[in-house]
């Protein structure tokens, strides 16, 4: 019986506007007709390594231990910033710049090893002159090599410290029986909701309750954007069409959307430290 | 020799510009390592159930036998709407909210037997804080258990009459020798062309024949979007780039396009009741 | 062991919005449950023959030898234009209507054989009466036959003369000490930036030096885009954020960027032989 081999998943920021995926995907095949190829996303917002970051949290823990994910948004292509892969301790392997796309897989997964992508052995051959395409060159061709067991984890270069990852901020929210307070962490761009940073559980353990008003305080820096009460429940189908509501989303944070529509256009609502959210019981 | 598993073909409106589907596919893979998923598409208009049924009733009949579709357009996600796998009459299963979805589906290939999903069973373990994504924790695990035969059809969850199927109003046009009358039924979006429900064999048998001018009245409501003698031909190449043409569509249904152009935009039309199409003879 | 098929790989501008590609998979499903199904991209522009020729150039090197690439832009669709299957010297096959897509594939990796689909043989059964989807009904159903060994080459239908392949004019660039001249070939879209058909190893073999300053003079037709002196380098990293750079793109031909920015869009920088393009050294 033929060995199984670790899936191969892919997110980047490339679209499919033109060939460069074919040509990072095509590379993979040319390593090994076995390894499975299967696309995350390739409509990351461009050179955002933060949603890069958050993405992988949001989902790797959904696939089977040591799946190989290879994330590419790289806005330092061929310069200084280390390409590495790295080993969660939870038994995946992420191939990436390490330019702070591994900040919240490191926070959720914890990182066991990291290793340098050693480019002497693990580029694709012939593409030494070109430094633009790490997708297709490095990360592609090294990540390809990794899942088809053509190389082992330890051949993929020299281990450094996980001490030395680069990691961007990450804020904690705090929640009383009074107040839950944190930031508009990321959207889910499609359907406009805002993810704040804060637990559904730790609200309900706070004494919010699915089912009651809430008073929200939206900030952009110091420009108000939402200053109401709103219900606070499971789903966007628990309140009127257009209506504004606090619901808890996938993964286990509050959010705030407007039924079926989009609260981030709504609101002009962005997403980051600057995005501060206040919830008091309505009540209170 | 192993087992050739029924594949799984995935249509939503979740985009890829977040986690969504890479958190659903994972879903799949850790359920099974050998059941195929395949993107139908990802792109459906946002809420529109229509459409959702619509296309399965375009491409459900070109894929093998037992093939499993998921169809996740699901504004009452997390309500009291029903989650269901139906059977058709022809072999093909369909896992999906029960909120019209089915609509052509039943139509075209008939229902033999629906079955509603017990969660209690058939809902990703430890996902019953999370309302609002059943395309992750129940319609995709439910489909992937399925497929992979970790469950048979019938521990999908207790079965319920056809009868009961949620369906949206379909129209039926009209053909006669003088005259063919319908709506336009749903647009093929990317290139813009305006679908009717207008068989283009009932005007054939009815006389009407390629390569003649016809009349066409277009109205949305009581306005009028065309009025005017267009080509009735096989293709778009049969007339000149940016002429009108009533062109025989991919499912047999005559359809206005704009040679090289987009229909829709240039016309403003959209689908649906609203939008009535009478086809004469032009010398009539 | 399980013979391995040769891969089918896809690129059409049909994008995803509807279910034209679940039908054309469908297709392929039927034909064959072995053979791999990889959407290289199905959001070329549309009617766009020179990016899908392009594109092919692109990306088929990077494939193992043997496979089957389809390619539908394909705005003749119906009319007399050929269907077919060439085989390049080195071994690829490309599935396309002939019509100009074959352009650069001819070019870099000359055509040995080609033969037009015999629509007897070689087209979905009872889809004689579709003239509008060749994509689905003629190449996605032959290439799928050829590529699960149902039909040989041979089989797809008679030779004809590789001469008398459509092809679109290709412009030369011409580099001297002096001078690099050439047009702007195309664009990598999503990231905007302008690729012009000179080769940077003509450039170093002239004496243009990476990490010096050349003079660009960008027109289209008569009319001044650029005209300054812009670094030349490996990568966009190797300038200031939002700074014009002119790099060694993917394909070993300089192209121009602005850095984390879109060329493209700042400049209203389109591509074909009316963008033309001179490169001075910047001392000179």
């Amino acid at each position: 019986m033929q060995e199984v081999l670790p899936i191969l998943v892919f997110q980047t920021d490339f679209t499919y506007k033109e060939g460069a995926i074919a040509s990072m995907y095509g590379v993979v095949r040319s390593v090994s007709r076995n390894v499975e190829i299967i696309t995350a996303t390739h409509d990351l917002p461009q050179y955002d390594i933060w949603s890069a970051s958050y993405r992988l949290m949001q989902y790797v823990r959904f696939w089977p231990k040591g799946t190989v994910f290879v994330s590419v948004v790289d806005p330092g292509v061929g310069t200084s910033r280390k390409a590495c892969v790295c080993r969660t301790e939870d038994g995946y392997y992420i191939v990436t710049p390490d330019n702070g796309t591994l900040t919240h897989v490191a926070e959720k997964h914890g990182i066991a090893e990291v290793r340098e992508i050693d480019e002497t052995v693990n580029r694709l051959k012939a593409t030494e002159g070109t430094s633009v395409f790490h997708g297709r060159d490095l990360f592609g061709y090294c990540a390809a090599r990794l899942a088809a067991g053509v190389i082992s984890y330890e051949e993929v270069g020299k281990s450094y410290s996980p001490e030395e990852i680069v990691k961007l901020p990450i804020l904690r929210s705090e929640v009383t029986s009074e107040c839950a307070s944190g930031i508009i962490e990321i959207d889910d761009t499609n359907f406009g909701n805002a993810w704040t940073n804060i637990s559904v559980n730790d609200m309900l353990d706070h004494g919010f309750a699915y089912g009651e008003d809430v008073h929200i305080l939206l900030k952009h820096k110091d420009e108000i954007i939402l200053d109401q009460n709103v219900r606070f429940d499971r789903t966007f189908g628990d309140v009127a069409k257009g209506d504004v509501i606090l619901y808890n989303n996938e993964l286990m944070n509050v959010s705030l959307a407007v039924s079926q529509g989009s609260f981030i256009e709504k609101y002009g609502c962005g997403f980051g430290s600057d995005y501060t959210i206040t919830i008091r019981k309505a009540d209170a």
